[in-house]
């Protein structure tokens, strides 16, 4: 094993270019509109419209009920690591799914509805993406490579999905807007947790 | 709703810039020694080495059992939508985990064995991705969110899964260096379903 740290080709690896392959279009038109996803069975219908170029590549999708999406948070507010790393002690960037890190890519397991290699559209369920949203991924879920489902959480996440996930409802937090969250909830648990 | 196409700004959310949070360090050097990930308990212990700056925003992870890697597949060839769209009558682009797509970023779900907010160090198991690959993004795997095992799949991804993957067996595909598949094993289920 190499350490790719000391691969003189890095440099060049630093950044890359990733294109829109289609839109959201979704009843959320504000982050506190944006449901959890996990509630899927209250989840909304959402539309993902592909660029026409792209729509010939949904063939094969028939048979598979789940997909993953992932998307561009176009309206996260740009990430900056705190300057002041006592309290908390660590920053929680890579353990929450908020849209605020480095790269703001969303990612959703959404129920796959209908798809149309004609026109593009891919009918979802429980897509958590405001309407206007760029999207640049879809990938099958298989859940021999996806499904965990004994997978652990810390304590602070379990406490959280507890008390807030019984139901399907929708977040109003009022910082919600400034957030534009995946999941805004976890913007809370990261506030129980200073 | 309002049609994302059809939104003046859309334009300025074709592409967007992503950056390298770090690097993988693996024992594979070539596509083919890549394993599938989801024989976890035969797969290699790979290393995710974050940039300095990211070290600390690992803070949190303790108690999850598994992490959402998201890598761009930098030797992976560049897409383009084959020409000829009637053999097959649609192309299989979305509906498989190939790496060469219009975005070329593998995502990943892994074991996480232990971290260091103070090196910047991820260890994991199940990741497959080469040495040296950069990484865009860390998520934790939330099970509520992540895990649907009652996911179905197509027929054909079903066989193929049957077939090939009951052992943690490492492929051999002759032509596996020029797909740099994060599955390479899609390759060939596409090429039975010609």
């Amino acid at each position: 094993m190499k350490r790719p740290n000391n691969n003189p080709s890095a440099a060049a690896l630093d950044s890359f270019s990733i294109r829109t392959i289609g839109y959201v279009q979704s009843a959320y038109t504000k982050t506190k509109d944006v449901p959890h996803t996990h509630t899927g069975w209250t989840a909304d219908t959402s539309y993902i419209r592909l660029l026409p170029r792209y729509a010939k590549g949904l063939g094969g999708l028939t048979g598979y009920s789940h997909i993953i999406v992932s998307f561009w948070v176009h309206k996260a507010k740009e990430w900056k690591m705190p300057k002041n790393h006592r309290k908390p002690p660590h920053v929680k960037l890579f353990a929450t799914r908020m849209p605020v890190r480095p790269n703001p890519v969303g990612m959703s397991v959404v129920e796959l509805l209908n798809f149309s290699t004609d026109s593009g559209e891919v009918i979802v369920k429980g897509l958590d993406a405001l309407d206007g949203t760029p999207v640049l991924d879809i990938k099958p879920y298989i859940p021999n490579f996806d499904s965990y489902p004994k997978a652990s959480v810390p304590d602070w996440v379990r406490r959280h999905l507890n008390s807030h996930h019984h139901s399907g409802h929708t977040h109003h937090d009022e910082n919600a807007d400034n957030n534009t969250s995946q999941y805004p909830y976890e913007q809370g648990a990261l506030e129980h947790n200073k």
